[in-house]
């Protein structure tokens, strides 16, 4: 199912099987460019080196039932680098050198704290701000607020996340799951308008005790009129069998608003992008409009009811789809195959 | 309560009453500029002579209750031409010589399928793509996946639908209900944006068993700067009687967000556009922001609790409306009449 | 905890904590710039001295639990004065002279009605239209209705509002309950684009029995590229200490999506801004994208698991905070001071 994968990565597999860690999404910089978090965690030295990171254990559950997530309750902590890229662009990364556009998957359950020692190697001050979790006003990353890092500085951000549960007056306090991001907040302008310009965002999400595990995560960030700041017309495409269940998670950046559509799968508008159950009465939906920093996550099974091909996934402002935000989601089926697809037409897809 | 039926219509509407078939939103080509599908189906010979429809029973229920959707299940056919129109403007139709802008309202019961036998009448290649339904690959709609139509050809599209259920992994399956659309992806550029601009597109409703039934059904397309293709500042207007229960389903295409406005009416922001009941913590709006590709709809009760008039719907973003981007729900009373509305005065509703 | 009250206010003040009517978020006009709606009642002559103003008594409840909306059912009155304000810029106002930009809130319970007289002292026809309340056409605001007021003249509009209930065939209606808004529909175009350019716009909240009531709510109208027409990078801010629940409705007027972010504080996207509960499947966000004539509300608890600080809110469009779209939420401790805040290096907040 993996391809170039060496022994060591297999062994990785079983004993990951078992894990769940801060995983990575890689962008175009060396990463294969399915950028499948797991296909990262076992090929990536990024992850498997590092000394940084918490692993958190998974639930198992009965055969029948997918794994799901466990309760929080930990302190982590990890390193992150912020960097210039070799073509000018700027990405966070867990490894020096290792930078990545989006910025490394982190995964974190609610109850857990989060340290993040956050290093900037680069000649310009930046920062790191994050989206939905509880941070104090010293790891609010704005300038004003002189939680920014400078050229060649460190400084600890620290995230909190919590469960929902009763206020001491008996309302009800939600809890921190979410589908959330990570940005700088000070390249350029003291909104950050250059370093996202230049690829510093990221994912982050947060699980519910109980919430179901995806078999895989894919990132899209819908950046001015670019995905993932990737050239237009080149994806990316991420890669699926039937049956796999995949997790997106949608970000958007910049100046513009955007429509995320996805052909032959759709979701649940609302914090899960699973509906709870038949008296959910959330939209399902194919389509949605989004503006920057909006944020969204869903699971699909891949394939469901629709089996294999190549389903085109794309902004559906139609100036923006013409110019190339698109990307493929390639569903195989078991044998690996993909009905219809010739990777040399792959320029239709991609709206040449 | 319709004007302009004569007898035969007379006659259809009591067999009517008891069925619910693939019914018909007009446009302004030929069509009553109420644009109401009831009206079509009994006047239009498009609908009664096609004999490549299925009829979808309803279920009757108590006189003080709403009629609700049956349980689906049933395999239906229908055949759809893609034609260019006189002015220039392209539509999807049920008989050759009557495609219409938006093109026909399809509707289906969860669990049915559609066979859709498409005829491209043009002399460009063009296709059907639909949201939300379950299509293999070969039904995609997309020049990428070869599933087009070339000109004078005809391909047959498959559509599936399916009710919510568990999988066998204990996960809750949503179903197919929704308010969608299907449209072009071909004309133009890959993604259909020329089809798009000249009204190669149509709403598509799929219903659960036990969703209440509306009296009719109405559809906004709000498609670059105009409804449904028409003229700025000239409506459509729909027309309706206090009590009625009048169904809206709004598409929005093009390059342009939007804000769907409705003077007097709200509705809420899920998947019926209903509350479930009291315990449904969806938002009750009558404003909602939409880019390409979004669809939505609700029910109202023409009036209720304000009573017969000439309510404006609109794009609330202001050059919009300026523009003309304005239409009447105009409710009346049993009477037949509309308190303070001067058809001559018209002018001012659509904004000059 | 309050600043620069007398003793009247303060006597006000043990009166009000019982009472509960038309609040009031003050503009730049000569309100305090915290615009907080308590500080205006009790030293805003504006509502003291208004004899127009119903009086809504307020559901006491155990110590530990908050106030909650009591039934409506009454009947009020409210006079509105539509003013041109000294800079140009038009407003609406509980008192001659008194107008401000945004106008006053106007807070209802379901079940009541307002009766407001509207005299328009300016010399162009202006009209007040609202949305998400019941009102016959008589009341639409709009030219085409000839429910406009002509300059100097009075009209008075009447909203009514219900509570939820099954109809008598059995279905489900909403209430009226939900963050709503008034504005012009005259000025400068039949869909009063330069009323509302010019300041011509209010907040309405009405509230469902049981609702949660907050400390004091706080008023943001994204209109243009100015928050509440202030001039860019000058807030409005706005001042709390850890603990208070503040209640924000945002409103977006004119011809640009923005998209609203608060920093360290989030909301469910529902009709509270507050989960019902475990069960509610709503997403907590901290961004929503939002498009003219869109309005939404909700509740945070001052600073609850962030602490004091100056928290930023902005809207997220890059060029548009860049251009000055931020106000800050000074939440201070208990003692008064807000950490790491520097009123003199004001300027990075507001994107200098």
């Amino acid at each position: 199912m993996w391809k170039n994968e060496d022994d060591a990565a297999t062994v990785a597999q079983a004993l990951l099987s078992q894990l769940r860690l801060f995983s990575y999404t890689g962008g175009e910089f060396g990463m294969d460019r399915r950028g499948f978090n797991r296909r990262v965690l076992l090929g990536g030295a990024a992850v498997a080196t590092s000394t940084s990171l918490s692993l958190a254990p998974e639930v198992s559950t009965a055969a029948a039932g997918p794994r799901t997530a466990p309760a929080g309750g930990e302190t982590r902590h990890m390193k992150l680098y912020i960097e210039e890229l070799a073509d000018g662009q700027m990405g966070y990364g867990l490894e020096k050198g290792r930078a990545t556009v989006p910025g490394p998957l982190i995964e974190l359950n609610e109850g857990d704290t989060l340290h993040i020692e956050v290093e900037n190697t680069m000649d310009v001050a930046a920062s790191l701000h994050v989206h939905g979790l509880d941070y104090e006003i010293t790891s609010d990353g704005t300038r004003m607020n002189k939680s920014h890092v400078e050229p060649g500085a460190t400084r600890t951000y620290t995230w909190r996340t919590h469960a929902p549960g009763r206020r001491a007056d008996g309302t009800w306090r939600p809890g921190s799951a979410g589908y959330w991001h990570y940005h700088d907040h000070v390249v350029g302008t003291d909104h950050g308008t250059g370093g996202l310009r230049k690829g510093l965002f990221g994912p982050v999400i947060v699980r519910r005790k109980g919430d179901i595990l995806p078999d895989r995560t894919v990132t899209v960030v819908f950046n001015d009129m670019l995905i993932n700041n990737r050239p237009a017309h080149s994806g990316p495409d991420f890669e699926a069998t039937v049956g796999d269940r995949v997790e997106w998670i949608v970000i958007t950046h910049g100046e513009f608003y955007h429509t995320f559509h996805m052909h032959g799968h759709r979701w649940a508008d609302n914090r899960t992008g699973l509906l709870t159950g038949p008296d959910d009465p959330s939209q399902v939906i194919d389509n949605k409009i989004c503006g920057p920093a909006d944020s969204f996550g869903f699971q699909v099974i891949a394939g469901e009811g629709v089996g294999a091909g190549a389903w085109m996934y794309h902004c559906h402002v139609q100036s923006h789809s013409d110019m190339g935000m698109v990307g493929l989601f390639l569903v195989k089926k078991a044998d690996g195959t993909i009905p219809g697809y010739d990777p040399g037409d792959h320029g239709h897809g991609h709206g040449h």
